[in-house]
């Protein structure tokens, strides 16, 4: 895919400074911009860059002026860096833009796709599965029975949806997630074995939700795992049975919520978070990277860290200390000894 | 699948209270329940709820006196939340139970695949594999060269056992777990790089053991990586290179186990728990969440927590201080102050 | 696989003591080597166990003096550990000695693959792949478009490596590994909601490198995820976007590095490490277990610990006075008690 900068900034509504027939056909910062590369100045502070960059084009603000020569053709534009944006989603479109059904993929009588689709080979879509339009099934993807799936979703190669999930619009699951495994469910028995708890639950995603790579989500023993409207997952996270997480919640790499634990709105969960099972934690709560929740959260917007959590201040103020704690413990035994001695004296 | 409520009533032994021939085609909980739903009143504590649900029939115990109208269907049973697990049970059973071999899979001609087998789509069944009866392997699934395994085993879409690995009775494996890939063996050189040590060794699983979904165990260097009998594993879990499980072991999603160490019967390893190599961990052990083993635990049924860990008693007790070190410093600073204070006074 | 005791003695240039027909077909430690199995003697505190092996044939050194008779044939060798080592990885080489094509299998058009490959029943190489010499495809591996694949690279099942990314030679890449997925890049909204950013880059790996099982590995922003030659990456670890992982570093499983940050060569980076955002760790750098590294290392080949992080030694140290907090606080108060009273002694 080679465009000439003519091209580019016809799209971008700007204007060509230099060679307006020179081709491009990859992005890149502006430091480390080749030859044949297009990129971006929006940042003054790397504007040095602009007069050594070796890519072909570049594109700036309007009013930017130059204060040495530029090797490569200038585009520009009112905002250089909401028009590389628009760049980089076009751009990205296209390197997306599969299309057709491949085979073998194994696609059930009984199964309903939608519109336009990308299905890969060696994708499965089991009994009674709805798809919507313009959805991307990656090849290995795997669709159990009776899952529901809305309309501009992307399940990239080798996802797992259990049967009965339901999944909303625009929805992105990345490679090796699972959603609807079953949830972790056993009761004790007297000898010290345990009995597994059937989960006859599912797991339902909401519109705009995006799940990283190898990330679970396990079904609901009863009723439903419920993923809110927007949330954004990162990857290898765990998500156990019965949680719910509100709309627009972030969650980090590796962190992971116990069963049945209800996650607020807006909600910023940092990487290898722990949060404990059965427990709220309130909307627009930020949890700090490692931290470890073991009790609910009521007041909303508040910042926690460490483990057990305390306010984030606290966390700061008492882990500064922790390091002198040696220090501390000696200052300790020589008060000890400081007293006895005033003591002897006769006191 | 519908059932009156009379077909349900025959199965659990109980009797019928209201219309015998509403239909219900799914489980509930109490609170949830909608028309069309089946649910249970157990606990006295929901009991309001019985005259509230939708639900078209509620299970109930046998010696239940009604204190309002009900809408629904009653079927009275002497133990109502047993009867409810037979049906979720059953229900789960009906779910499960597919059966076939879909086509294309690859089964090699040198493979035995027992009675009454589910061989799904893009499954890969590797030279001289032996499954036994009654198993269950879903889309996607890979199965290396000289695996065993045994009878009434499930493999969810995306679980992978790499060659030589042997799969007891009444496994479930989940998606996108991962049975045998090589230990992280690596002998240094001198010169800074490393050599891979071949990992020879195999993976071993127990009779009812079940694993979460994208859990990895690794391969023996040599002998056998060992899950004992019961063991049930969480999703995301690491059990690294000739780890020993003991029987009945329970371990919490995102727990990791290094190399070599050996964890007794009946314990109970929470969440992000981490365990070091070439430990051993006393039968009966309980882990709390995100605690750090670094050392052999060697008294039997304790509880500990903490990173490095103590017991669970110190962990709380400790970790209840910590948040108060800065006034505990500042304390000391007054105390030295104070004594500094009454030593200058001419003692 | 059948090997008699003369073969081996002939590949490993030794000399036969005792019957040289036996024929062993399995590789054992010598405290479990039962007969048919071949295994060796240096450490001279296993010596114990030479006398009561079952294995059918020991390999020992040149010059060790037997104590008492040996039940098994011995073959002699100037390094019985080398020599074994290199039975490990010729028993290695065999048991994955996989070759040719299996059907089905998807390999577009105008992908190339090179001589000798093994490639699966439904693996996936997509446009434009191209794939070097002597490559291993395992079944259900899914290579996106665009990727480049050096010789010798072993990916086992249901590995996915997302189009453009570029690996090396003799790299190996377990099963559930996933390379390429998005960077977890959202711009926020003042509505709440989050943007995504388009992750157009892609992920470099160098030779020699090799990545664990279910290991997720992000695609660039922009430019490149890149992880240096020689690296090893244990299972289920985490590597964000814009990650840089130096030459010869490993990273043990469960670790995770937040975006952008860059780590050095020959650096060692603990179990269950996180490491946050945009700064850099040392070349050499040591991060013990669960530690939590918040701020760039500077320093060259330091060992350090906990969370927040300090060095290992202050961590030790601290973490040992940290259980004995409750009883320093209790100090503390009896010192403020005896000030008290010798103050109010009239001082």
């Amino acid at each position: 895919m080679q465009f000439t900068a003519q091209e580019i900034s016809l799209l971008l509504n700007g204007t060509v400074e230099g060679d307006a027939f020179v081709k491009v056909d990859k992005l890149a910062k502006i430091e480390e911009g080749e030859a044949g590369s297009l990129t971006f100045l929006a940042n003054p502070k790397y504007e040095q860059f602009l007069y050594t960059t070796n890519a072909s084009v570049v594109i700036i603000n309007q009013d930017l002026q130059l204060t040495a020569p530029v090797k490569g053709t200038l585009i520009r534009v009112e905002n250089a860096y909401s028009a590389f944006t628009v760049l980089l989603e076009q751009y990205n479109t296209l390197k997306l833009n599969k299309k057709g059904i491949e085979e073998p993929c194994f696609i059930h009588p009984t199964a309903q796709v939608g519109a336009d689709p990308y299905i890969g080979a060696f994708a499965y879509i089991g009994t009674n599965v709805k798809i919507g339009d313009h959805c991307k099934i990656y090849p290995n993807v795997n669709i159990g029975d009776n899952v529901t799936i809305g309309n501009n979703v992307t399940l990239f190669s080798g996802a797992t949806i259990y049967f009965d999930c339901v999944i909303g619009n625009n929805v992105i699951i990345h490679s090796g997630a699972v959603i609807g495994s079953d949830g972790f469910g056993f009761a004790p028995n007297p000898d010290g074995t345990y009995t597994k708890i059937a989960q006859i639950g599912n797991v339902v995603i909401g519109d705009d939700v995006e799940v990283g790579a190898n990330t679970a989500i396990d079904r609901a023993t009863m009723g439903s795992t419920v993923i809110g409207k927007g949330v954004k997952i990162d990857n290898l996270v765990q998500i156990a049975h019965n949680v719910e997480v509100g709309e627009h919640t972030v969650i980090a790499g590796q962190a992971g919520i116990s069963g049945s634990t209800k996650i607020g709105k807006n909600a910023v969960i940092g990487g290898q978070v722990g949060i404990s099972g059965h427990i709220n934690i309130a909307n627009g709560t930020q949890l700090s990277a490692q931290s470890g929740i073991n009790s609910s959260i009521t007041e909303e917007g508040k910042v926690w860290g460490g483990t057990p959590y305390m306010s984030y201040k606290d966390y700061l103020r008492a882990h500064s200390k922790l390091r002198k704690l040696p220090e501390l413990d000696r200052k300790v035994y020589e008060l000890e000894k400081l007293i006895e001695e005033l003591r002897k004296k006769g006191h």
